[in-house]
């Protein structure tokens, strides 16, 4: 198959970041591509051959976009699968595939996964509703404290909430929903798994997630994470192992928790680029963008090794700011030696919205992680 | 200034491959672009906010492009410099200056700036036309054999010719030229410089063209260049010196020999990102095309020291082959380690044309110029 300078055309579901992101790639190996997504001002309007505005969850729109492209993937899950599921019928080839894009967007359907290929993640229960996870506190089944989890379309900690008394059930929605047992965990880690048609795999090193101390919010993602090499040979095998059990193709970002006794447990899955793989655009041998477009077109997969280590800050909205964006003291991180910002291209900021990130490599990861520090203390993403 | 997410417009006269590169900097900054060439399908043509189609050698082009832009550059000097001369006197930033870039357009004008400047270069003549050049040959003023450059628009080795007999004039054009001491060098050596309004000023580290050892073509960049700590630091010396002379705004990508006994002799400069620099996209903290835009808005300039070593490989159309570009065992290279292809967009390929290259990283630069050796014996630029 001939991708560069061709007809070969690739569909993007999707047109955010992560796709800008991947785009790209696209463009560097002059790549055709298709963007579908809802807004008309999306990110990754720019760089592709094509934008076409529609709902991602609506089944015509899915369909047709598909029905267009040689090659289709994502950019976020949350998609309508069963015109993926046609569209593979009628021989699209579509990366990740339906079947498992099903079981990744119903966090319970996710879960039962785990149990049944005996990959190790946190003990769980199901309801189908508020009710039935209130009778199960009742009968004692489920004990406080637990972690919530609705089933569907929970992203960036929405649709998880940690309840420890009746109270804190009272501000949670009535739909299905998982009860997970709380692990209390040392790290909280992250591998990314690339994997071809023809059943070529690599992982990337192990990430950590740095948590900021008192918001339980993700202020850093640093690679390579500070732990064991035999911790993180632990978590690179778990990783490997849920890839294979997906029999994914393109990229899986696997979320894992390192218990207090160093056990590693699967905590959530995302078969596309990543924020935790951020950071490889300047620190991987391969970004995993670059990769994910190697892996989709079953071209050979690249070398996952850093270079230098890296460290990434997301740049979200302050609070108490709404409207056209000002990226404040951009230019004095930019000063900084081996930081470099991604500003994603959405024009209002609202407060946590995602607008950006920042990238820190340095040969020394606890150097990157100090400029690291640095830039969070120094740049704000304001309005007006 | 705001220039992330803003209104703020940059404006890049030409849209090849060059353009395209700086391209995909402006969209992680997410900066507003216009682009102009002649071309529609100019490989910059997708990821710009406007592409307009226009001659850049065309003053009302030029100038009705520029009046709507804040900051103006180019991809290629080959432009309307009177153009830019008088948007210049409009109050339109443009970089490099039109005043600069008149000296470059021109060879003869470049070696008389850097007589005057004492910058060191191969000692030379000019003459008005080719009648005027025989008559010195004649007259024993010029001697056998020298390097017989035309003064306008020569690229690639177009417009340059050594000459070592009277027959070999047979072949040069009438144009105005200059006749050049030739210089027995040990190295083709280059160096980037970035130099920003505020007088901020960074060098890249020096690389070296390798030659084919028959054919007289670069067959390698190579960073770091294989020479003393000595030589490499005249080099950077030099370079400096010329960008300082010229008082660049972005980047000024200054080729140099290397002399038998170690002596630095300025070649020619291009007053922007470098077929020399592309290296840097893979191996630098930061790439010559976000230097650039840093450099002429005025941001910081980033490190420019190197993460690993990188070697490059253009990609050229194959002798014998036109018309839709086929990238023949593209999977071959892409599965050699630290192994980039950058696919330029150009569909037709034709003998010689500059249709992409390749970067090899390594931490080792002679395991880089290797693998660079077996991607050259292993990727061809053929046809349908």
């Amino acid at each position: 198959m001939n991708y560069f300078s061709s007809d070969f055309t690739l569909g993007i579901l999707g047109g955010g970041q992560l796709g800008k992101m991947l785009l790209t790639e696209t463009r560097k190996y002059d790549i055709k591509t298709h963007v579908l997504d809802s807004s008309a001002d999306a990110p990754s309007r720019l760089a592709c051959n094509q934008f076409i505005q529609g709902d991602l969850n609506d089944y015509e729109a899915v369909y047709n976009f598909g029905k267009n492209v040689d090659v289709l993937t994502i950019e976020i899950e949350n998609v309508n699968v069963d015109a993926l599921e046609k569209l593979e019928d009628e021989g699209i080839k579509v990366y990740p595939s339906a079947k498992s894009l099903r079981i990744i967007q119903n966090k319970g359907l996710q879960k039962e996964f785990y149990r049944k290929n005996n990959i190790p993640t946190a003990s769980f229960d199901i309801f189908a509703s508020k009710r039935e996870l209130s009778q199960a506190i009742t009968q004692g089944k489920v004990q406080f404290p637990f972690v919530w989890k609705s089933t569907r379309f929970g992203y960036d900690g929405n649709g998880v909430k940690v309840v420890r008394t009746t109270d804190d059930l009272m501000n949670i929605s009535d739909t299905e929903c998982i009860a997970e047992m709380m692990i209390p965990f040392k790290n909280e880690l992250a591998v990314i798994v690339a994997r071809n048609p023809k059943g070529e795999v690599k992982t990337y090193p192990v990430v950590e997630m740095e948590f900021h101390p008192e918001a339980n919010q993700v202020e850093y993602v640093i690679c390579p994470a500070r732990i064991s090499e035999e911790v993180a040979e632990k978590a690179r095998r778990v990783a490997l192992q849920v890839a294979e059990a997906f029999k994914i193709t393109g990229l899986l970002a696997v979320e894992m928790f390192q218990t207090q006794d160093d056990e590693i447990l699967v905590n959530e899955v995302a078969p596309r680029p990543h924020n935790s793989g951020h950071y490889s655009i300047e620190a991987s041998y391969t970004s995993q963008f670059e990769q994910h477009l190697r892996a989709i077109l079953n071209l050979p997969l690249g070398k996952t090794d850093s270079k230098v280590a890296g460290v990434m800050v997301n740049l979200v909205g302050a609070e108490g700011y709404a409207g056209n964006v000002v990226y404040k003291n951009i230019e004095k991180i930019m000063a900084m030696d081996g930081v470099t910002p991604h500003i994603y291209g959405k024009r209002e900021t609202r407060p946590f919205r995602k607008m950006g990130h920042v990238t820190i490599v340095d040969e020394n990861v606890s150097k990157a992680r100090e400029i690291a520090q640095e830039v969070k203390k120094t740049i704000f993403v304001i309005s007006e």
